[in-house]
């Protein structure tokens, strides 16, 4: 048997723990995870694309734990009243090769894409850094939103959407949190000031969200929303003059923003910088840019910190997934058993 | 919500409908499937190796539905009381990238392996092949006794396993469906004078479980057991006095009886034989092999079937897999609304 968190018991878990204490133990485990980069099977996500959008397979392991996640993204969906992106994953025993922990991730990889953004903002923002702009007000921000007060000391929040409904709900569900969001007019007046940018749309295009002006020294740019061939947001100008940092290169170069740039493109891989091997930020006035594309890694700490977290407690179920004859090599044996005696 | 058959209920199913009646079904939708061949998204399977064994990801689509299913495969599982194969897969939409049915494939995967060793036989084996040397006794070899006998017009059996438990196992399943296997005293003498020869034994290893010396003029060679890379079964000079049919290049050159070959070695794709495209048999002195790996197109066929076999019956039940928030923008919501109001 498995456990199995389904879409109800994973809001109802999120909604008992609270999402800001979700988010801070999803980054303890985001951060041990990373230092552990180098032990990690890797390998780019396996996409499937369609007009619709991409249907992705983003398997990953340790020596002990295999884990893997399907994720679609479908831009044209909210418009017609679906998820953009919506998705599940599964935990197995690489000993015998059993699936041990199964779940519904649509919630949980909205938590783990903005605890990733929020570990990489602690090695790469100022650390004086108080206000984040947040372009795009669709279902991550929230999220982003509360992992970066939770975590990296983000008190100021200014919005920006081309839909003023999205502006309007990010409002109102991060009130109950106190937190106040300023609605701003357009992207430059969003960005205005800002210490942190957070650019999260969901178009798949080319698409210029933010332009090199109005990136000045000393920001970060919390790049989300370029995550797949074809899709970027960032003016390449800006990725010209910021150190860029990445999950996975491999993946990055395909799907990132770094899509628009050479080969070569020189990035910093993101566990060097949390083990000490590469710098993060080096001065007040540098530029940094995390093209997050999210990575299989980060959903093997989601799923992990969730199997922990729910052990023991009323929160999943056990699910039928593995046939286990008696006898191993007796598979059909099974059907045997559940057939009327024949004459 | 999506459909989910566990593994009672598959085993329920398989029972009622019965294993020959699904046998042959499912070749049925097998065939409509390799027909349509080049309309599928095709890419070699996703495997992460260990010294334990295999976990992979095995992913297809059409232009309507996706389907991709997880497989560990670890041969030293039996001797620890753990099932050598476990899977499960799924299907979705592609226009929205919804999951729409799940299900336990370690009963099904052996169903639709067995399928499609008989959907091979069909077109490669002599036209009058009534007895099988079966090598190997394990969880597979039931299958492909009830499949070659509804599909094939196969009457005789004679087995061959190392393990006698293994082979009083499989007279013992195969006697209510009128089944006399005849269990042989080494490989060459199970082999000698069957029609068709099926290869399915469990070691990883480059093992020579049949020499080019015992297979003779105008046996078909169905190779089960050679799927994943360093492990064969079949003495290359089989091989090369053969013709080898494979289901898709890409992979079996890396997993198949012909990892032992150059790459430019010659084979047939068995779609090209459905649609008749390229010959299959074409004398009765031939020596056929389907150097069969499996595909990710075949559980997409037997997943289908599944499907279609249990919609409207009490067979399966709805899971609740997909967030789906009434404002496909406000996924943070569904957390808000099972939060207690706040002060």
């Amino acid at each position: 048997m498995a456990r199995f968190v389904d879409v109800r018991t994973m809001v109802e878990w999120a909604a008992s723990r609270g999402p800001e204490d979700i988010l801070v133990g999803l980054i303890a485990y985001l951060e041990e995870d990373f230092r552990d980069w180098p032990g990690f099977d890797k390998t780019p996500r396996v996409a499937s694309h369609t007009s619709f959008g991409v249907i992705e397979l983003m398997p990953t392991s340790t020596s002990e734990t295999y884990a893997f996640k399907y994720v679609n993204g479908h831009p044209s969906n909210p418009a017609r009243g679906y998820q953009t992106v919506t998705a599940f994953g599964m935990l197995a025993d690489v000993h015998n090769g059993y699936p041990t922990f199964l779940a519904e991730m649509t919630l949980l990889t909205a938590f783990r894409t903005a605890a990733t953004s929020a570990m990489a903002a602690k090695l790469l923002a100022r650390p004086d850094s108080r206000t984040m702009a947040m372009i795009g007000c669709g279902s991550q921000a929230e999220f982003q939103a509360l992992a970066f007060r939770a975590a990296g000391g983000v008190t100021g929040f200014r919005v920006w959407d081309t839909d003023p409904a999205a502006m309007a709900k990010l409002e109102r569900n991060l009130a109950p949190y106190g937190i106040t969001v300023v609605q701003a007019a357009s992207a430059a007046d969003c960005v205005a000031g800002a210490d942190i940018i957070t650019t999260c749309t969901a178009d798949k295009a080319y698409a210029t969200i933010l332009t090199a002006g109005l990136v000045g020294p000393g920001v970060h740019v919390n790049a989300i929303g370029g995550d797949c061939p074809g899709k970027t947001e960032l003016d390449p100008a800006i990725l010209t003059k910021a150190d860029v940092f990445v999950e996975f290169p491999p993946q990055t170069r395909i799907e990132g923003e770094i899509q628009q740039m050479p080969d070569d493109f020189p990035v910093t891989e993101l566990w060097q910088v949390l083990t000490g091997e590469a710098p993060g930020r080096t001065s007040p006035e540098q530029i940094t840019v995390f093209d997050s594309v999210g990575f299989a890694v980060e959903d093997y700490s989601a799923l992990r910190f969730v199997r922990d977290a729910v052990e023991g407690t009323e929160f999943g179920e056990e699910i039928d997934l593995i046939a286990a004859p008696a006898d191993p090599k007796d598979l059909f044996g099974l059907i045997a058993a559940a057939v009327p005696a024949r004459a």
